[in-house]
């Protein structure tokens, strides 16, 4: 693990997910740009204290000169977005698969030099848009593409948080200070901390492409220097259209995205905060709950679900579906064998779409709210 | 009443709205411009034959000649948009108080001529705006008021039907027959219906005005020669921002108006199809729900109750609130005494500026969707 | 109108409900035993101070005189519990239709022979258990009858409030006060007042009668005569098995009547509180919602709505319901043609039956929450 | 781990639970009474085979032969309850801590036998009755404690289930097969699954111990040998009311355990299939909406989440807060330190608890659902 230790929030998370089912196990980290602070991490963590490390650097060296059965069979990335591209490219032509958090660089261009890593090592990349990782997304997903929703016409997605309402960052809170920092989040706050999070879902669900949008950020939050809310009108190849909406200044929302897809047959929507259920809606029937766990959803839902329904999975169960699927992935990679196709995780490709919509909706705003075009990946 | 005869549908809402705490009784109409099914809709009704008439003219004058104490103290107007201003203005003129069915006019140029009429005959005119009437939505507005809220940031408005995600106007219903025709409707289809309703409701909560508008509307039914679906991005004066949506092609959904308000110090949120509660959100306390009929509700929502806590108003209520209110400045108009200041009914003022969004939104569409101001009122 | 004078609640109801639909006009009324009083409510009526009498007797016997086109169609008895059966009989037998609040007498006997006065006279008797109204508890009851639901195996029926979780009545409330007296209350105070709407409700949905019953009531607030609260287990004629629980100690719960009934193909969830949805819930297949309006619910649902879908209606209009249903009886007999069979309205037979519970209910408590059988009718 | 090979459910979720928040390892286990079953499990697992054992009679001693510092810190029971009491008891008398699934033995004399093992060896002993590490359930406690609630006066807690409402034991399904079967599960099927889990919670936020009960528990299923539902009456020492229910026929209800309780100052309302909200009501003010993660939460709440707020926890969450705090006590025994006071997991003291309100339903049950009183512990 790159990043993650003492005062971080995401390194958590990572941990407790991708080890949720067995199938991972901590072993080795760079959890700090300090040393010590590293050497702490990781004695928190209770890890052999040589395979902790002081930088990204070290560890993608030493770790590769371990013997193939020692080695690390990924590492995962959880520092702030400006030091993904580095360790990222590091560990991927150092011979490690590797999985990333969100977004995936500093700024597209960034995000198109490490899809071309990807290719040319031909390692496993990860990204961790972790709501797709919820099985009642998947069963949307499926929604659409088995024809019940028919054509999608309409898209509604918000991500409403209420954590950076007030000047957080002044108080030295770790998260709030790198998020609002344009030096190492790049250059969107909101937009590219959940924004885009957001266009992740809707692109998963609907597999609609983005063709312009017309993107409003505002700072409301004074002396801050990165976008803390953004309103965005979109229009997708193919004729639909959409509304995105992300905020942190929404006081008393917590993490409430939430997607809306309206077909031409039938309507979808699903919640984050109660993310074992999916409504679908139909104009001459009763409305219908979709609930996780139980015997009529399809084959992805019912394939990433680990207790019965009404036993609710939350957010760390969601996250460490993204690493059972990818370890398929991983696994496939470490053994040598073909990496099977048809896998169910976010990419590179995920990354560089992601961050070309990071880009566009800045470039937009700055135009005072222009339409615009996503660059091609 | 003028119109609301047979196979309409807001007519019988107004019959039940204004009668329903017994202060008001329906005693003549022209429910149709064909006289024979006036009659027939007024033998329906219980009404004496003689004051059931073939057009609002004849109304208006036989009326108008009756002694003060048969009279009429108010007429209702109920038809499409484009027959508004005629009966509203000539019954102005005949002396009469109106109440009228939104949106005002047929277009905003009408909209201002009425206001002058009704400027001029220092008439009652009450526009229903009817979901301002929920004791909730009065009860957010005091929230706002009495700072609360704080400075408004955010505020997201939307109004998704689905009962026009077909062509249902070709099959003969009444209802959508004229909503989607520009000749009867205005420059705007699902914008001027209900989108008029989500730009009253934000302003009336908020007390805020729109500085500019960007407004993508789109027709997703093949044919149809309104907009059926419309996203808006707006700013309003002051530096708050906003989203406000309204569809009719949301399939499944029903009258799902609803709003949230964004400020520094609280939000709310508001659902027209759960309008007993009003939910108030902090940063750093729990969440509460504010419920209609509680001793702890405002002066308003207090006032604007019928039944108590627990027992359900619904829409007719609602509707019903707005008579009550407007009904005061009837009496007193009726009495010739003063109208009493801070009532709290919609009036030609927000007609006006309703019909300036109408044009707004339109104009900004027919631009590519750019940004445009709202004509001064 | 017997009773219902200033400072009650459930008259300004029933004068609403009755009225809504423009079906019904108040003429008269006696609405105190105080004939200052009641003719001072009269004038708050608008009513003509002639047909405002100073007790039932002296309505009844004026009324009677009356011609026929000018007389009652029928009354309404909105008294507390120890003054129904007079008016009720008075009327029956000076040839009067009535509309009885409930539940319908004093004690059980009193409501046999109150049957025996209606079968008697053949006037059309009508008891207010309201929420039987409600168009999705129609919906509710058809899907029992048209097997979805399957065998009912077992029913929870809970009628928690919180308004006398104080000594109120200590205050001078009128509605506490008459509720918490034996001496206009009856027997029972919480369950005569709500636990037979929940019987009402749970009968009327199911069909089932109770065979058994095995009542805990309890007093919780020091002083007072009546249960405020009590917690039934039932068993039903043909197996099935309740809990019927009610309450007015219940802090911040206010009206929130609602009902699960389990069967072996499906289960269905109603809450009053939120009146026009039923939750339809299945072993093998999604979840439904059913709502008030739409264009797939049944006869019975779809013949008692006002408004489309989305518009809520509330308690008034379920309130309206049973008089809409009512005045299909009354006016045959008004009209001396035969009462239509198979109305859906509560009626006499259903007042004994209530009467029967709440007896069976007292009798079960005081013998230290025995299982008793509730008395035949 | 002892049981919860292929096949098993409860194991499962216990190594997830306990793993994962890094604090505890599988290194052995005795998976089934069938030893080449139980190596195939431990297969599964990744174990070392030396450490999968064909019983537990051979694991508690082989363990219990290991060097201090490859010992076993702790043992998990996951068989069916028939087979708790022998390895309980066999684990604590070599010397090892338990944790072990509810309800605790086979009956109440069996756990009176355990409470006098674990008194004895001063071994940890701990009963996952998980829905108690809810952080939102350890805030309903903490309201009661701390006054807010009041003086307690009713007690509502329900746990319907849907999925026994057919005969699936009859289809070999291991899960219905055991928990169906008298000699396997006891002398209770649903009131010893579910109904002691509504029970424990009922206890555990309120304090409340039971009086007296009476319950009627029903087999809905032909041919099933234990209850499938139940319904029960309590009155609580010191004069509180309470209605306890549960079932495996009500179809469609997934795992919806849920609790009310009504003080004399406020109530609480948790639904295990929300676990993140907690909604406490007042008379006098606004429904408040707890939620955890949040700031304002009290210290116990506070201390077991994992993830900000509005990131959902779920049910494996909980499960795994009830090891967190037990880890506290099994770290202080294997470490020889004190076991520090106030430690907040079930004891072998819930577990007899359990099993004498187990025996009592039952008695009361059989004398034809008379009152009854719980054995003391």
């Amino acid at each position: 693990m790159i990043g993650g230790g003492r005062g971080a929030f995401i390194g958590g998370v990572h941990r407790i997910a991708a080890a949720m089912d067995g199938r991972a196990e901590l072993v080795a980290g760079a959890f700090s740009s300090d040393a010590a602070r590293s050497r702490a991490s990781g004695a928190d963590l209770f890890l052999d204290p040589s395979r902790v490390y002081g930088s990204y650097v070290e560890m993608a060296e030493a770790e590769a000169a371990m013997p193939p059965a020692r080695r690390l069979d990924f590492v995962v990335i959880v520092t702030p977005n400006h030091q993904h591209f580095g360790p990222a490219k590091a560990f991927l032509e150092a011979g490690f698969n590797v999985v990333c958090d969100k977004p995936v660089t500093f700024d597209l261009a960034q995000a198109r030099k490490l899809r071309a890593v990807v290719r040319r090592t031909g390692k496993v990349f990860v990204l961790t848009h972790n709501y797709t990782g919820n099985a009642m997304v998947k069963q949307a997903r499926e929604l659409v593409r088995d024809g019940t929703v028919g054509s999608v016409r309409k898209v509604v997605v918000e991500y409403p948080q209420g954590w950076l309402a007030d000047a957080v960052e002044r108080t030295g809170q770790k998260q709030a200070s790198w998020r609002t920092d344009p030096a190492r989040s790049g250059a969107a706050g909101c937009m590219g901390d959940i924004g885009t999070h957001a266009e992740n879902l809707a692109r998963y669900i609907t597999g609609l492409e983005i063709d312009q949008l017309c993107a409003d950020l505002s700072t409301f939050v004074r002396g801050r220097k990165l976008d803390d809310d953004g309103n965005v009108l979109v229009r997708y190849k193919g004729g639909a259209k959409g509304v995105l909406h992300a905020s942190q200044i929404c006081v008393g929302d917590e993490n409430d995205l939430n997607i809306r897809v309206y077909g031409t047959k039938a309507s979808l929507a699903w919640h984050q905060e109660h993310p074992n259920e999916l409504v679908v809606k139909f104009a001459d029937k009763p409305r219908q709950v979709w609930r996780r766990g139980n015997g009529y959803v399809g084959a992805a839902a019912k394939a990433l679900t680990r207790i019965p329904a009404g036993h609710p999975e939350g957010y760390l169960e969601a996250f460490g579906n993204i690493y059972l699927e990818a370890f398929r992935a991983i696994e496939a990679e470490v053994e040598g064998r073909a990496i099977p196709r048809g896998l169910d995780f976010p990419t590179i490709d995920d990354g560089v779409e992601g961050m070309a919509f990071i880009e566009a909706v800045v470039r937009s705003s700055r135009l005072g709210a222009r339409w615009v075009r996503p660059a091609a990946g």
